[in-house]
């Protein structure tokens, strides 16, 4: 590999009308995206040198824009473009592709409103990214339910996918001092509503049941409920109390971030035999025989330049 | 003035050991500072050549990093010099002196969890920031009361100070849709918390009223309550319905950029006759005659660095 192909396969990066090696993008200090975390984000990834359901991810991160009032320069268009390109430089088949839109700041000329920003879209393709360790997806996660509830829908709106984690990493801190793998968080009911970076899921005699409520309307966990269709595994989208998934016979959870992983354990319970459930297997089966099928796939050309710099 | 004073005159920065002219101070796109607002704030003012309460800033930058679980290199001294070596490369007699420690990235050889990332201590000194322009300063702001209620306590502690303003962004474009100024946000039980980086008050019948819970523990809102004691006003930090700020006499808000500002509209109330009343400006011109006194200053050395580089 050549000095510059190795700067590109560390990831790719596009920063308002720019490319670069990921390792030279950064952010200024003074900016909201920063400074009030005042942006939103997607993620889509790449395997086997093919985007999976790109047009879903694009679709949801153009919502989630409007959501913010956010207003970048580029299209849709523009962005799908920028993405395969990102892909192509780094000659990754298999990567994890973010793209956030940021406020920008008001100039200093203009009133600090956030209307008075210019917007700006910041995007880069790394190497795959695994929500937990190999080892831990064979074994199946071991999950705690959090002290602290996730932060209410009426508050900041969770299908607008954004960095607001302070309550996921305060979750991810006390399941690491009870030796799990990772939280799931109540909302202020007591229902389930979603872990960091993941959705989750209970099955209970056959039926997998997911919250409608206070959570990211997951690329994966779309997926899950159109796998249960194809597959005829009834699927219910609807309240989750705690209790039912404390009772549950398998628990799952979802992400771009890994697929569907099963958990084996919630606090001090154990589920099944220790092990990843049958059901759970299937979907987690299903998911990675369709991707290898090309289900929603886009393959990407890495022969030729789909973006001018 | 020379090219490498004006350069500095913007404003300077200090990122993990390094000192350099606000422009070029950024951060990685991949540290959780950013990226999962995993990151925690302060920001202390210089006027007429002296820091206002650091130690007061310092103690609660402090508190915030051990309530998220950050633990940088520098210590409290350590900070204490560089916010004195920013400002004295700027030159500025009036400055907005921010201090953030960020979470950093776990190395891509360990897990991907925030206790495996190196903090660090990111600071920055630019010209003084008004939280309003001056001239709605002295009309008196107009607020409204915003429809997104503040993120609960229990989700995410304001006292700990964080960037997770996604409810509060969301309320300025309300408030600038109403032709208003600033929005003030409730609780979840319909209660007055704060708004984008102010504190609120309500003066009825002589006495001041504050909200005790669900806000940020301002420091100039604990100026407003020492000069309280020390003017004989009755001041009362406890719950503050919105009924009470709505049938007030006097409102008024707080913040480190801009001090005390009165209020004189409330949605479609006017408050007093259209001006800030008379116990507001009994508060703001003890406040600025106050720290034209020296009360809790701490003088900058121009001529001398503090901290090596």
């Amino acid at each position: 590999m050549s000095a510059t192909a190795a700067i590109w396969s560390t990831g790719a990066a596009y920063i308002d009308g720019r490319f670069m090696p990921v390792a030279e993008a950064t952010i200024p200090v003074t900016d909201w995206g920063y400074r009030r975390s005042d942006v939103t984000y997607d993620v889509v990834s790449v395997w086997d040198g093919a985007f999976f359901k790109l047009d879903d991810h694009l679709r949801r991160f153009r919502a989630s824009m409007q959501h913010f009032r956010l207003n970048p320069q580029e299209s849709d268009a523009d962005i799908r473009s920028i993405l395969h390109e990102l892909v192509r430089r780094t000659g990754l088949r298999e990567a994890y592709v973010a793209m956030d839109c940021l406020r920008g700041a008001a100039p200093s000329n203009m009133r600090r409103h956030p209307a008075n920003a210019r917007n700006y879209i910041l995007a880069y393709a790394v190497p795959y990214v695994w929500l937990m360790p190999r080892e831990v997806i064979e074994r199946g996660a071991h999950l705690i339910v959090a002290s602290n509830p996730r932060i209410p829908e009426v508050c900041v709106n969770p299908r607008a996918k954004n960095f607001h984690w302070a309550d996921m990493t305060q979750a991810l801190f006390e399941a690491q001092d009870k030796g799990a793998d990772n939280p799931v968080l109540l909302d202020l009911e007591g229902n389930v509503t979603e872990g960091p970076g993941f959705n989750v899921f209970a099955v209970t005699d056959g039926v997998v049941a997911t919250p409608d409520r206070g959570v990211l309307e997951g690329i994966t966990r779309l997926s899950v409920i159109q796998m249960c269709e194809k597959l005829g595994l009834p699927c219910e989208v609807r309240t989750v109390p705690l209790a039912e998934l404390r009772n549950a016979d398998e628990v799952f959870i979802s992400s771009t971030a890994g697929g569907v992983m099963g958990v084996t354990r919630l606090d001090d319970r154990i589920l099944g035999n220790d092990r990843p459930g049958p059901l759970t297997e299937q979907l987690h089966d299903a998911y990675w025989r369709f991707r290898r099928e090309g289900w929603h796939c886009k393959p990407i050309d890495y022969a030729h330049a789909e973006a001018a710099e």
